[in-house]
């Protein structure tokens, strides 16, 4: 199936128990009708030390939220007030746009609504275009395989991502693991040494996997504090670099491999009760 | 909440579960933007005597069924055939069309394939007004008392509509009856002798009511066989007519009253064992 199809019908899917959102992202994106445009449901925002938000969309192209508020938002005054301030916190905090789509409003005039953010998003579109800033949502060849080695490098900027260990093998012709702790969760690089190829998974039925939010940590923790033990003492003077793709699944159910950079265990921050620390040392592998 | 984004919302509500289905119906609204156009989920056609078929998606005001395939449906010769027969048999019985739209295609082919049904519509749309035969979908006025009140009359033809029985009984300015059998299932007419006002629900918990195809029969069936007898014996010498508003859920949820004509008890169709069976004797009735 067409991955943007898949992308989008699954989102809708998603939606479907707020009916009136599903309503409002379907009418969006059909009415932009442009499939370089990607759309993400629930976007994770950190609004300060203690608080995050979950925005109903986000255009990361363009850094717009778009807040889809069904009538149960002004109930109150109370409640308005809040939306304000977390309005606010997240525009502050991300230097983004949040956009508001009040739902009490008649079809009509929502829809009156939608076409002019509609106007925004594609006047920004052009602008973009003009300066050679716009990133068309790619998506089927971005996966490949070819497409990186094709190009020949890794660099986190350009969060590469591949879909398989299968697919992260390949860029370094190396065979697909089968079994055992390292041979699962990574492999060892073919011709440089004490390079490994490591594929952590955040949610993980053994580990507990992390990374920091500006991805320069990594914290790799087994869930049963006696292996986690074994488990740093093992490698806690490993003079290992690993290239990391890190796994998760995103809110629609897709999963990734994304290229986060090469680590190297830090000593310090490592220890037996909470784990190992791993950190960024490279942002960048040729393939 | 107005009422055709709480229509369109369920629709698409109701269809997540078939997530391209629900993305090509949600393109086809927007990308129609014309509330005045009905889209209708799974509507009933009657294929021969033994089989009936649902559509994806019906336009009433213009005759025209959308089938949505998704792959599965292609993927024998036989799946093939019996969907040609399907789609041959329901445009034959029905004078009515019938479009495929086939979702193996890639996401801009679906796009082209659907901007060309938008034109199909739009077309359709604009020959029935200049004839002066298009009805818009209304919907907020139509389903009120006041806008039968104001017409006058109910006409079967016009397929008139009521949302509850208080509404029904503003029409007749008869107060709402509370409880009992007949003040439950209907009430008597305020000025004319032997005319009654019977609001009978298809899917009950007593009763098992229907109404035939062409709308001319109604079947009143008590599921007790011992209380349908009782029921037939009370009521098979009565020379009551009835005005009948037929209450149906829809399925996407909605429940309607919809004036279905005048009804009399057909003495030779019914009988203790089959219970009740009302024949329609007029169309019409003056408010």
């Amino acid at each position: 199936m067409d991955y943007r199809l898949d992308y989008v019908s699954k989102l809708l899917e998603k939606t479907s128990k707020k009916r009136i959102e599903t309503y409002v992202i379907s009418r969006i994106w059909h009415k932009l009708s442009n499939s370089e445009i990607k759309l993400v449901p629930q976007q994770y925002v950190k609004r300060n030390n203690e608080k995050y938000a979950l925005t109903d969309l986000y255009l990361p192209q363009i850094k717009l939220h778009i807040e889809i508020n069904e009538p149960p938002h002004y109930e109150s005054i109370e409640r308005i007030e809040i939306d304000e301030k977390r309005r606010e916190e997240i525009e502050n905090k991300t230097n983004h746009t949040v956009i508001i789509i009040d739902c009490r409003k008649s079809l009509d005039d929502i829809h009156i609504d939608i076409d002019e953010i509609i106007n925004i998003i594609n006047v920004k579109i052009i602008e973009l275009n003009k300066l050679g800033h716009f990133k068309p949502w790619e998506t089927d060849n971005e996966f490949t395989p070819e497409f990186h080695l094709n190009k020949g490098y890794l660099k986190i900027q350009e969060e590469p991502c591949l879909k398989t260990i299968e697919d992260i093998c390949k860029l370094f012709d190396v065979k697909v693991p089968k079994r055992g702790f390292y041979r699962k969760g990574g492999i060892g690089h073919p011709t440089e040494k004490d390079l490994g190829i490591w594929w952590p998974v955040e949610k993980h039925r053994i580990w507990d996997n992390q990374i920091s939010e500006n991805g320069v940590l990594i914290y790799e923790k087994n869930k049963d504090l006696a292996e986690r033990k074994k488990h740093v003492e093992k490698y806690i003077n490993t003079k290992e670099r690993r290239a990391t793709f890190f796994c998760q699944t995103d809110v629609l159910g897709f999963k990734f491999y994304r290229f986060k950079g090469i680590f190297e265990l830090d000593k310090e921050l490592s220890n037996p009760e909470f784990g190992i620390v791993w950190k960024r040392i490279d942002d960048f592998i040729k393939l």
